[in-house]
């Protein structure tokens, strides 16, 4: 189906500039898909304003005709959420990609949406400051994609989420209408809080156009351990030893299977520490004296040791750290360049459940036969499990995949979980949603979802059950 | 206005039982105020629901009928929010006091709302665990009213507010439907983040029934250091320089006048420290490690005397603590014994901005003749204004209080900040409220609203201006 006729086109372009329309086949296809392989959805146009006001006008237009509006950040997505699935425009945000301010009096900064979540960081650490979240596409991702989607990373176990540093926002509506919440300010309790809406709201409710971020001093002495294990289960038990049992809250606590770090010392074509072992830990530590963080790490190895690590290698060094880190960076890559086709899950379950999930998982992959390489989060509860395709069948592939993923959210949710801890519901998941949430839920988020955009414009095809 | 006849009497006390349902005049007044003086008014009756579902089934009775239901925490608001200010039920989730559960391996507790926030802090104090969020009434208000009202407090400087702590909610919409939302669970994007929604939006929008908390480890080691000023400036400056200048972020750094402490140093009738000094820091520090804390604390008493402090006073045991905090825990029951009928002002604005509010606020004071006393939490820019009516007749009081306020707000909204930090628009902000938020925020609250309580019944006659 089309909606855009000639006039409509004409208009856009009248909005935006006509460089910055284009239903060129070539870019069509570059705003089709995300880093999610294998789901693809032409958009009719790709808009680009350069500004709150722009974004305005085009949500005013759409309104009018109507045709539906997909707002896009940088196309990192892992959930299809940023694809044009029931045609109109792709309205992407990538012009729109200052950092206004870095206020270091206030440790806050002001940042345009289409701004590279890296760049950011490296922008305020230069300034002693430092924004924490850090999803793995951070090179890559931009920040108003992180706060659609509420995106985490390795260092929510210590410094929580994108939610978390978002103080203030600039949005328009889906019919148009520019609203402003928050600011520089930590505690703001004047009527509903919109930005919260927003944030994790997968660009369903509006198109998040400007960003107040709350910022902390940075850290001066960084840890970070390579922790070998023979076994997973003790490997995930020295989680629960750290943070429970020493009461010490590291900043990242990574987990890696075998099966991971062997498919990625393969993809970068040279050895990378203790790929033998069953199962890595990557425990970060981070602090203001030299001397604590020297005393955490000490106590942090000793209890590896007891729960029966084999070694604990210590990087204290920017290129040792990076070593430690090379084989968990390219994991995704990895595993994409293997199993092309394949499909990441994200489920989360309290941390005190994850050994019981790890081994779910594994039984479901054992009775199945579907491969599955399992990673993640193991400080925070988020895990990811890679169900690679390999050399199977098409039809079986897709006749067991959502039979195989629905028994890994059954699982997840059974412990106290839930289907997706930082990727979205966004296009792929949104059958599976109704297993998270009951019909009083949804029906709730319809409501508000309506009440906001009447029309159903705005990424349409998303979130919600068909 | 009476909305309950004996039939819709006789259904509330078959819902929660005859001796929970009251009409007895002494509880209608107990019930017709918060900590706000002078703002009265008496619900028809006080409904004590035992369970969720008891609240569910108040809630579709009342939409049924239908009639208005105001749900109240422990009392301690100070905007009116919870009152029934258009008469029908007062809805107490006082009953609903049971700490669930407090989940070390997770570092999770789940409660109940009408749990008392400084006892649910003690239980999990003594489990070396930590809430951090310690509004100044936390001995004796509920933590459902806190996650009603987003409540902040001193440590937000460090620690944040009540929102970054909620995981999870189990709330009862309008129209009687239970819904949760997230659980033990750090990252969690499925679907629209309900919680979020209902964190800060004063029981318009839901009411909340359990309650999952995410908590820290307690810092084992803690000290505060009162630090005196022959000016108001200096203190204030000291303020950025150690957070901006020297990158570290005390737990809490609260500010007092001398006005302020005069008057508490009257009401308690013996010396508090420093109580000559024109203005006073209390400055908290918290570590894991003593060497660490010693370090930073000494750090801070040097800039502290740089910039100008006559002496700086450290409390390391928790009797000298407590005397350090004295006269700051008694300020506003002293203020309110001074001045029955004063109000006290919340505003908000980045704290680099915080000198220029302070002598605003005083340029004001002097000009009008309306006597203020500020104190506040200057290391997150929230600060409090008390206005005394003292001797003022009550014609030039009432007439001129508005607009005092007024002058007020917009200073603190022309900085950046906006009318309140932690104490809620509720009923005696909302006329105020469209100097914060445009029309444009104004309408997308209302279709929030109406969205999730079409019969407008859920604590009508807050927030939204007349």
């Amino acid at each position: 189906m089309s909606y855009l006729d000639g006039q409509v086109h004409e208009k856009l372009r009248s909005i935006v500039g006509p460089a910055n329309v284009s239903s060129a086949p070539e870019d069509l296809q570059n705003y089709a898909h995300d880093e999610l392989p294998g789901v693809v959805f032409l958009p009719e146009a790709v808009v680009k304003p350069a500004n709150t006001e722009e974004v305005a006008a085009v949500m005013r237009l759409a309104n009018e005709v109507p045709f539906p509006v997909t707002p896009r950040g940088l196309g990192t997505g892992l959930s299809g959420g940023a694809l044009a699935v029931q045609g109109g425009i792709v309205l992407s945000l990538e012009r729109m990609n200052k950092i206004l301010e870095i206020d270091e009096a206030n440790l806050m900064a002001v940042v345009q949406p289409g701004v590279i979540t890296g760049e950011l960081q490296k922008e305020v650490e230069a300034r002693g400051l430092f924004y924490p979240v850090d999803p793995a596409s951070l090179d890559s991702c931009s920040i108003g994609g992180n706060i659609a989607e509420n995106a985490g990373g390795p260092r929510a176990v210590k410094y929580g989420i994108t939610r978390d540093y978002v103080t203030g926002l600039e949005a328009v509506l889906p019919e148009g209408e520019i609203v402003r919440y928050g600011g520089k300010v930590v505690k703001n309790v004047v009527g509903y809080d919109l930005a919260n809406l927003l944030i994790g709201s997968e660009g369903t409710l509006g198109i998040i156009t400007e960003i107040t971020l709350k910022l902390l001093p940075l850290p001066p002495h960084r840890v970070d351990l390579l922790v070998p294990f023979d076994d997973f289960r003790p490997a995930i038990r020295t989680v629960a030893a750290i943070i429970t049992g020493k009461k010490i809250v590291p900043v990242v606590m990574e987990f890696m299977a075998r099966a991971g770090v062997k498919a990625c010392e393969a993809f970068l074509g040279r050895e990378v520490p203790f790929s033998d072992a069953a199962a890595q830990l990557i425990i970060g530590l981070a602090g203001t004296g030299k001397a604590e963080v020297e005393r955490q790490y000490e106590t942090v190895a000793e209890i590896c040791l007891e729960m029966g690590a084999a070694d604990v290698l210590v990087a204290e060094t920017p290129s040792a750290k990076e070593r430690l880190w090379e084989a968990r960076r390219v994991l995704l890559e990895t595993l994409k360049a293997q199993s092309p086709g394949g499909e990441v899950e994200d489920v989360v379950a309290p941390r005190s459940r994850i050994p019981e999930l790890g081994e779910a998982v594994a039984e479901i992959s054992a009775r199945t036969g579907f491969k599955m390489v399992q990673w993640g989060h193991a400080g925070d509860g988020n895990v990811h499990i890679a169900i690679m395709k390999m050399e199977m069948p098409d039809r079986v592939w897709e006749e067991g995949l959502p039979k195989v993923a629905e028994e890994i959210f059954r699982v997840a949710i059974g412990l106290g979980g839930s289907i997706t801890g930082e990727h979205g519901i966004g296009y792929v998941k949104r059958r599976f949603i109704t297993m998270a949430l009951g019909a009083a839920e949804i029906r709730a988020m319809k409501r508000l979802k309506e009440a906001l955009d009447p029309k159903g414009i705005l990424n349409p095809g998303k979130i919600f059950p068909e």
